[in-house]
């Protein structure tokens, strides 16, 4: 295996193909799943796939840009809920079986810019 | 050059410093800098070394983790502003002459957790 971002491409593919089956292969029993931002954190692959298969919405996954090395991954994604866009961005490491051990998950939703930058930018 | 890491380890260090000039000699003249949350675009190096050194507030920056090959870099970056931790996560390109061409920056802010998934996870 070159890198990380071959376990990870099979994770988006399996999760998108709602194959809970080999989406959970992919994860250690020990996983930690993090989310920085509700400061929320579920311990275990059995509640891990609970959580992922039960996700509310009709939703659609694609990688936007993925960057791994041989133990940690990065991507960039773009998720579709019931219509709407919305960025995800997940910071994932393997363990010394090449198992998903740990995974840090943002979401980073639109905001109003602060004033006093208009000279410098434009919007689209 | 091994990967973009080193080029974008370099942009932080410069950063970090205050070092505007080496900052923007790792930049290509028409850099492209997007913030999809608020939809703002900057375009060119001399408005992004601009929108850089006027940030407002007392700012630390540290890298949490990157990940890159050679064209593409990811950080998770912490921001100390003001005393507050920020998150910042950017996905960066570089050029021909390995100068950075595109960033896309991410500022992923803390959010309440949404009912109905207490049974899966806990609090940190």
């Amino acid at each position: 295996m070159s890198d990380a971002t071959e376990i990870i491409n099979r994770y988006w593919s399996a999760c998108q193909a709602r194959d809970w089956k080999k989406f959970s292969a992919l994860l250690a029993p020990d996983l930690v799943y993090e989310l920085p931002q509700t400061r929320e954190r579920i311990i275990g692959r059995k509640a891990y796939v609970e959580f992922n298969a039960t996700f509310p919405g009709d939703w659609e996954v694609e990688i936007v840009r993925m960057l791994g090395n041989h133990k940690h991954a990065a991507s960039w994604n773009s998720f579709e809920v019931n219509g709407n866009e919305h960025v995800g961005v997940c910071f994932f490491e393997l363990d010394e079986n090449n198992r998903i051990s740990h995974i840090t998950d943002f979401w980073p939703e639109p905001y109003e810019p602060p004033a006093g930058r208009e000279h410098l930018t434009e919007r689209y």
